[in-house]
């Protein structure tokens, strides 16, 4: 138990940063020998995050759930869902043998801004929050309620990003 | 070397994230085996930064300059000034060598906005950046003129912080 009291991080807004920033956290929590976890949402696992690697290697334990975005991909909505909830089991799970000082629920504000779970549900988990976990959620669209809930929030707000002027996605630094 | 053009990002703002996202971003590079180096500013070698252990294990090349801030330690204007003129030179001669294919400048927005560096001295370098080298420049108070000279640039904005509310940092969080 590395902390008396973990707090609730909340990274969002439509500038990048919000992954890598989460990613850096734990790399900081792991040099104070934190054990760390990441529950991931809608990472395709045939994709190339080459991080993951890395982080595994450092003893970081990864879970991914709903690897499918309706955005991106032919999923069905239902499907999604069903995984996202699938998610929040897994997540109480964890909550209940304490095994992580830091845990970072990767992407899912997107899971409840798309509708694949309400704010209901991401709460009664959060009330679960063991005392001494320091928990981080990542991804856009977090709601004025879910940022309530939280004790840390920021807004990573895009300046400027070369997406904008047609540069694409480059292996390395954007996945 | 990995990208053909490299760009530069700054992560700038006063919220929570901007060093994390550096060293997040720095992690998924090395996880597509980029050769990362880490110039710092203002980070007290005393103190007990612990990512940086992790960083360097992972075989990132970390240098530090200008270790005192006189908002936080006795320390002379003049003195500091020299120290980052002194990083700035390294940074050219690492520029000239073309070690790394990504290299983040912690802090070194807190070098112009406080009056340690110019904008004219910074520019100079950047525009020595070789053209494959992906630059990362973090700290709050990023200039106009310096994110327009950025491809990328995000905004940390605080929406809330514990430190708001007298909690204080706490190990393997904050630092």
């Amino acid at each position: 138990m590395k902390l008396k009291r973990g707090l609730i991080q909340i990274y969002t807004g439509d500038g990048k940063g919000k992954t890598t920033a989460a990613i850096g956290q734990a790399l900081r929590a792991l040099g104070h020998e934190f054990r760390v976890g990441m529950v991931s949402f809608f990472k395709d696992p045939h994709l190339d995050y080459d991080e993951i690697k890395i982080l595994r290697n450092l003893r970081v334990d990864i879970f991914r759930f709903a690897p499918k975005h309706p955005h991106f991909c032919d999923v069905d909505f239902k499907e999604v869902r069903k995984d996202c909830l699938k998610a929040l089991r897994f997540i109480q799970e964890i909550f209940q043998r304490e095994e992580y000082d830091l845990l970072i629920l990767d992407e899912i504000n997107v899971a409840l801004r798309d509708g694949f779970l309400t704010e209901e549900e991401i709460f009664t988990l959060l009330d679960k929050k063991p005392q001494h976990l320091e928990l981080i959620l990542t991804g856009r669209g977090a709601t004025e309620a879910l940022i309530k809930k939280a004790d840390l929030a920021t807004e990573m707000k895009k300046i400027k990003h070369p997406f904008d002027k047609g540069i694409k996605g480059r292996k390395g630094i954007e996945f």
